[in-house]
């Protein structure tokens, strides 16, 4: 039940027939293609006529007309609205047909993108008991109250400039102030705010990283497996790639080929079997990026997930020779749709950034950086990671018990923390259908296949992340687990498919 | 003044020295960089002792040492604090000299992007008395106490899900359909969800739009002046262009050339002429784009600014063959630092659009879309720029009035209103030389160069934007603006200078 705006009428200079009968088609054809719906007020007589000068009568005998046919409704002097019996839209789309489309658009795109598929999660994610799924808000540790007295406060008077205001070349002082002398600290890292800058989250981050350093004659090594948003941004680069298989320590710089520009690592927590990168093999890969010559780009997404031990510093931290970029993100210690992460590296790399990003974007917008600067400098955001750090610590306890009560088998072990396992099916046993079959029973995995690189498809990982499941519950949704790899290696093979939503 | 966290300190295993004095190292060291500050409180020995792993004796025997040098003060029971006389850290960069960067950074950066130059607008632009600069919020017209309501509901518990969530696939639903049912029918256009994509602003819009409509092997066309983003997106792209000057009536069809693949206009308000496209070359554009086979990309970035005219329906409007990409913002009628904008197009475009923006950024800020879909649908924007449209009106009038009275010469004449004039200087007048003597007048105005094509580069137009000045400073404004001409016409050349802030 919407006003409509006389706003939203046109004349169209090639309607054959009178103005009433213009005026009866443009009502009806709206109320047929779905854009008026019934019980929307219109505007009155007064009002479209002056918006289409015409002359008032003219609509009134329209509009009379229309409720005579009952497309409209009058309520007395309150004006005219879309009769609750008035004809329905089509269930098939009327108003424009592809057929009318004359591009052809296989030739008119320059360049395709949406060969890229995210990681799958249902959107009613919510609504399964046993979601073992990653990087999501849990609303029981989100100080969503605090978050909301500094948004407030952030839309107050005195920062109307930081809410409202566009600017290219700046960030919000306050952020980078924070960042720079209380999280940049707890990663070893000493920066200057030329050295740093505010990304649209950690995408952006890496997303703006590649752009600048890679060319389609250049290499980037990168870990299998691995962030599968990293895989499609170097893809989209086209630059050429080396793909370097990780072992349970990390990334093995050895590994890594003399013609290598840029490694993209994530050595606090890799991404995704939660190694942490020994501090020999850090010594290693910067010693190497000196000698030959090569730029490390370090993801650091999750470091304030180390509740098991004190997190080792950043590899950035070691890095004596602005070898290391290094990016930082507030998705998972705040919330992944507030969209804010940073990039740290040496004033050149971080100008070309600064330009990059005033041009795709201008810049992340002000309101949302002055709130999280508010939310860091109270303290709240300290409180929400010990908050969260307490919460996962006990969660994986449970989990770690469970998994070895059903004799599930870990692919590596985390030292740290972090937010999930990775996993190994039974041999035979394929994660995708695994992760089908449980959806039957209100558990939610994911199949460890989109983390790997396309040329060596891998369907014996999965990953089952508590940063969304109550303690209470990881017990069952374990045992259920269990239940279903005993099926899956015993019982006849399932077809490979996507069930409806149910309720359980 | 904050609470140092012991998480920002780390011990290296290569200090050389007992444990007493890298403790008392590492302290002194964050003092002489600037990273404590004074009056800065320190972690207690409890909490840095055991985050370190270290015998509590030693951190006070540390702290104690410091207190005796002055760097700490201890306020009893409360603690260490960082002494109000403690050493300061130099003027000049201690922590790390550029001379440690072993990268050499002009062969390591693979793009580089910071040749793009924004228009320059002081910083403090809200000091000067009259500031005829374009494109920034007014607080006296911006509802700002309905903004903040709207964004309370939308941190409510029921929003969760649309604060928090990040989502690659959709947008919000609610911003969405207002677009669709209530903005999109007043510029005459009909779409379905699949062909509307929100983005980060309108420079977002034309950075995704070229990216994938241009390769290196095609032609972009744009109007001559233009905005100076665009040209700066096309440049990166890499894309042949070709600039097509404007005239009185805006872009001109016929100066096509057949060879072209997408051309971007500006049709309601041409930037920065403000000339509006008549019907008739509405419809040639739109037939030479189906018989040349090309795309027209449609910026229609302030339709909401024509207070003079009811508007013309978009160019979108009069498409009847998926030819024409539309860009709208909210940047002008909301405010730009908000950074929401949209693209409407054909559903095989918006489909790419979509996958590009997930890899570049993911989306758009659930928080900031769910507020402006309230602050639209209770009407708020509507009066929002019904309150623009009178003030604007009224400004129009009074500047119109100066303009004439002291005989300045306007470039052109808008027809439905937008929110600036375009300007010509006299004879041997250079506009950047304007612009920088009217600085010290307290006097606001942007110098055109910006706007035209660099190899053809114009020094005597400027725009005088009335969307931040008051209606009661025009005439003084105006005013000497003309005794600023008048002085540059008669007296000696003035040195070309960026002059100190001032106070007027």
């Amino acid at each position: 039940m919407a006003t409509i705006s006389e706003q939203t009428f046109f004349l169209d200079p090639d309607f054959e027939g009178t103005l009433q009968q213009q005026l009866q088609h443009m009502v009806t054809s709206a109320i047929l293609s779905g854009r008026l719906k019934p019980g929307d007020k219109l505007p009155s007589s007064r009002k479209l006529a002056a918006h289409l000068g015409i002359s008032r009568i003219t609509v009134t005998l329209a509009y009379t007309e229309l409720l005579a046919n009952d497309y409209l409704t009058s309520r007395g002097r309150s004006g005219y609205y879309v009769s609750l019996s008035a004809p329905r839209p089509p269930a098939f789309d009327l108003t424009r047909g592809g057929s009318e489309d004359s591009v052809d658009w296989s030739r008119a795109l320059g360049q395709k993108f949406s060969t890229y598929a995210p990681l799958h999660r249902p959107p009613d994610w919510r609504r399964y008991p046993y979601p073992f799924i990653y990087g999501q808000t849990d609303p029981t540790l989100f100080d969503h109250r605090n978050w909301r007295v500094c948004a407030m406060q952030a839309l107050g008077q005195r920062d109307f400039e930081a809410l409202t205001a566009d600017y290219y070349e700046r960030d919000d002082p306050k952020l980078v102030e924070y960042i720079l002398r209380h999280i940049l600290p707890r990663r070893g890292i000493t920066a200057r705010p030329e050295e740093v800058l505010v990304t649209l989250g950690a995408q952006n981050a890496l997303w703006i990283t590649a752009q600048i350093l890679l060319t389609q004659r250049r290499l980037a090594a990168f870990e299998n497996p691995c962030y599968p948003g990293l895989r499609e941004i170097l893809n989209q680069t086209r630059c050429k790639t080396l793909a370097v298989d990780v072992d349970t320590d990390g990334l093995d710089p050895t590994a890594l080929s003399g013609e290598v520009d840029a490694v993209f690592t994530t050595p606090s927590h890799q991404c995704p079997t939660n190694a942490t990168l020994p501090l020999e093999r850090r010594r290693a890969l910067l010693d190497r990026a000196e000698a030959d010559n090569f730029l490390v780009v370090e993801d650091d997404y999750e470091f304030e997930m180390s509740f098991l031990d004190t997190p080792s510093p950043a590899l950035k931290s070691l890095d004596r020779h602005g070898r290391v970029i290094y990016i930082g993100s507030f998705s998972k210690s705040l919330f992944p749709g507030l969209r804010l992460g940073y990039l740290v590296g040496s004033e050149p790399f971080i100008r070309e950034a600064r330009a990059l990003r005033a041009l795709v974007l201008r810049h992340p917008p002000g309101h949302l950086q002055r709130t999280a600067a508010y939310f860091l400098s109270l303290g709240h955001y300290d409180s929400q990671i010990k908050r969260m750090g307490l919460a996962y610590g006990e969660r994986r306890a449970v989990m770690d018990q469970a998994i070895r009560a059903h004799g599930l088998t870990m692919a590596g072990d985390a030292q740290f923390g972090g937010s999930s396992f990775w996993m190994t099916t039974p041999q035979g046993v394929s994660s995708s259908a695994l992760a089908d079959a449980l959806l039957d029973h209100g558990v939610l995995i994911e199949p460890g296949r989109a983390f790997f690189a396309p040329d060596a498809p891998d369907d014996r990982h999965y990953r089952l992340a508590y940063s969304s499941i109550p303690a209470d519950r990881i017990a069952e949704g374990i045992a259920r687990l269990a239940q279903a790899l005993t099926r899956l290696q015993t019982g006849p093979g399932r077809p490979h498919r996507t069930p409806a939503p149910m309720s359980f």
